[in-house]
């Protein structure tokens, strides 16, 4: 266990500031109980964040015969963060106060044939200066941009070690973004970049225990364990797409067989369709997003195959799902990217009925699956979030080397 | 995320005592590197620690050119440790040092007919009064006792919900066992303790993110994530046996179909060679060790059944160990618990090669698959070491309260 003392205090302040944003107005009192930390350890951190001019002062509120108490909130014109989700078809870039709330947002395509990496890195900082400026933010006040790529990528060197759409092998991405932008960058993958979005403004909020399914043309699990994000010895854990569901069973993308995304990933879907009805107008060769936009206006309507290719899908998905919750033992499951919110409830429910077939009694009781009740890019959020949490490491790392001993800032905290 | 002040203390009173289990005679100075905690929290640790007599002062050692480093190692004889392994046919206890040295160990049959909860905790009481005396060790130096039992088990209560192999459900196991067992009492499942064996004394020393995988009758995952072991939020996380691998396959006893335990447990394995070889010698029906045992034996001498059961197993257990592999990319996956430990480097040979095609390429490159290094019974040393864990806990509460403000020991900790 390589935890240390600054990881702690990190991981410290962000909780705390994560319950400020959830529940502003609140006060040290109220921080402390819900987070489980001393009343001295929260004023530390609420000191050092009211330093860092990210929360401020609002007023008292009378506590039950007690002197007032001070009332806190997330002091939202207090700096901007990027958020850039990098998908095979486009770049979709979101700027937020640090209450989380989106400022401003611009899409830029990418077309077949523009994909290598300067192109690609071209149309990010195209995007994220047009937010920036139509906000109104001057840049001295974004505290930096998080960015997902489709991919394995490395946070701490920055460079995306292979991106399958692209076929992109080693890029230095960082590197190459911050030759055009001037914030601090930081890299992950979607299904990160989705859990940590859930952790601080979804269904996994105040939650130590959560798995965050993230249902696209990829599939994979967002896993917040023990109240934090875990990536693994090597940042890849997650791949929960290549579980073998279906021993020898359909091929998948990735050259194993019956693996999980094979058959309730958007082309897994397609293939119920396709098996199920061959015919069926519902079936847009080659189009995701137009078959599975076609399939949620057919379960809208209780077209038949609709509802069968669906209740294939739960089938596979629930197992899958059951596995989850059998293993982590999670509080809550969310259901997550494109394919879950354009099928939405229908696919909710079936996956629920088919969970409660496959797991066991026991972690089954406590587990709750919903789907993300985020209603924007989730994944802009969440890198939005990277953003943020870093702005707190080296804030707090600036902050704590500035300090003088025995000033309120430098007092000891866990 | 209710990590508190007090946890994070515990979590690091049990690092520091573990790596000085691991390495006697060591010094504050190694530990601080080794642990990443800091050399005044390290000092700490360790002043609390000797005050508690589980360590002490050995001497010095040289530094290059600096003051001579003060060394400490674990006092073996600073108390003693019981663990208990109950399972379906018997009870194993076994009484340790400090160090986690076997000192005296124990058996009790458990025949059918005589499973009610009174009779098998007297089994218990007996064979555990039995090695105490046996290893001449006072009772006041007996630092706690553990008791793993093969089910559903409440660390916190101390009741067992639900035990399948004797039907029991909700019993109070941990009063029970108080009315015969003056020690304090730590009860919890064969997994876990399988795990926390591992990650104080095994293949998963030092490491941050492990799975320990148990073969066995039952089938399960003991998860070590971020450090420590991850329980879940109803204490039922690791239920790795009842993953769907084959959808709507083999009928496992869980009710469900298709479940990894249903195709490398020991009832799987049986019907491998059933289904294989219906006529061998090697299959005992209702016998699984004398099954599993007979494997051992045909492997060993090369046996064409054998060798195709294993294979046959492998291509499953690899499946499985793949799933976990892309899931948790951890360090180092275990394989543990009798069956594993019966069929041996054969087996390990086979799923590492099944592994190799089936899981991505970047978790397999960073983890190693092993079999349990422990040379005695995983399961009592585990339940062995949540007492330990649980002294450690207490011992420190008690620490705290007793200090004065200003004395070495209530220096803050981390």
């Amino acid at each position: 266990m390589k935890r240390t003392s600054r990881d702690i205090r990190t991981a410290n302040r962000c909780e705390v500031l994560r319950r400020i944003i959830a529940d502003s107005p609140t006060s040290r009192q109220e921080l402390a109980a819900v987070t489980g930390l001393s009343l001295a350890t929260v004023a530390t951190l609420v000191g050092e964040l009211l330093d860092l001019r990210m929360i401020t002062e609002v007023g008292f509120e009378d506590s039950a015969g007690g002197r007032p108490r001070g009332l806190v909130a997330v002091d939202t014109s207090g700096g901007a963060l990027v958020g850039v989700d990098v998908a095979e078809t486009y770049v979709r870039v979101e700027l937020f106060d640090l209450g989380l709330n989106v400022l401003a947002r611009a899409e830029e395509d990418v077309r077949p044939g523009e994909t290598r990496p300067e192109q690609v890195v071209a149309r990010m900082a195209a995007a994220v200066g047009s937010v920036v400026a139509r906000a109104g933010v001057e840049d001295t006040r974004v505290l930096g941009a998080g960015v997902s790529v489709p991919g394995q990528v490395d946070p701490a060197t920055g460079v995306c070690g292979y991106a399958p759409d692209w076929d992109w092998h080693d890029v230095p991405l960082r590197d190459l973004l911050s030759e055009r932008l001037a914030y601090p960058l930081h890299l992950d993958n979607p299904l990160r970049a989705g859990a940590v979005a859930e952790l601080w403004s979804g269904a996994a909020r105040g939650r130590g225990n959560a798995v965050v399914v993230g249902l696209g043309t990829g599939v994979g699990a967002g896993l917040v364990l023990g109240g934090g994000l875990h990536r693994g010895v090597s940042n890849s854990a997650g791949e929960w797409g290549h579980t073998t569901m279906v021993l020898d069973g359909r091929r998948c993308r990735c050259g194993d067989r019956g693996c999980v995304e094979a058959y309730v990933g958007a082309r897994g879907i397609m293939l119920h369709l396709r098996e199920l009805a061959p015919d069926s107008p519902l079936l847009h060769p080659g189009d995701q997003t137009a078959t599975i936009d076609a399939l949620a206006r057919g379960l809208a309507s209780g077209d038949p195959v609709a509802l069968r290719v669906v209740a294939e899908t739960a089938r596979y998905l629930g197992a899958g799902v059951a596995d989850l919750v059998n293993l982590f033992n999670p509080e809550v499951v969310v259901l997550s990217s494109w394919v879950a919110r354009t099928l939405g409830e229908p696919l909710l429910h079936a996956v629920r009925e088919a969970v409660t077939r496959h797991a066991l009694p026991r972690p089954l009781a406590s587990t709750r699956i919903v789907l993300s009740p985020i209603p924007t890019d989730p994944v802009c959020l969440g890198a939005a979030t990277f953003a943020l949490e870093g702005a707190l490491e080296t804030a707090g790392q600036r902050h704590h080397r500035r300090s003088l001993p025995g000033s309120r800032s430098a007092a000891p905290s866990p």
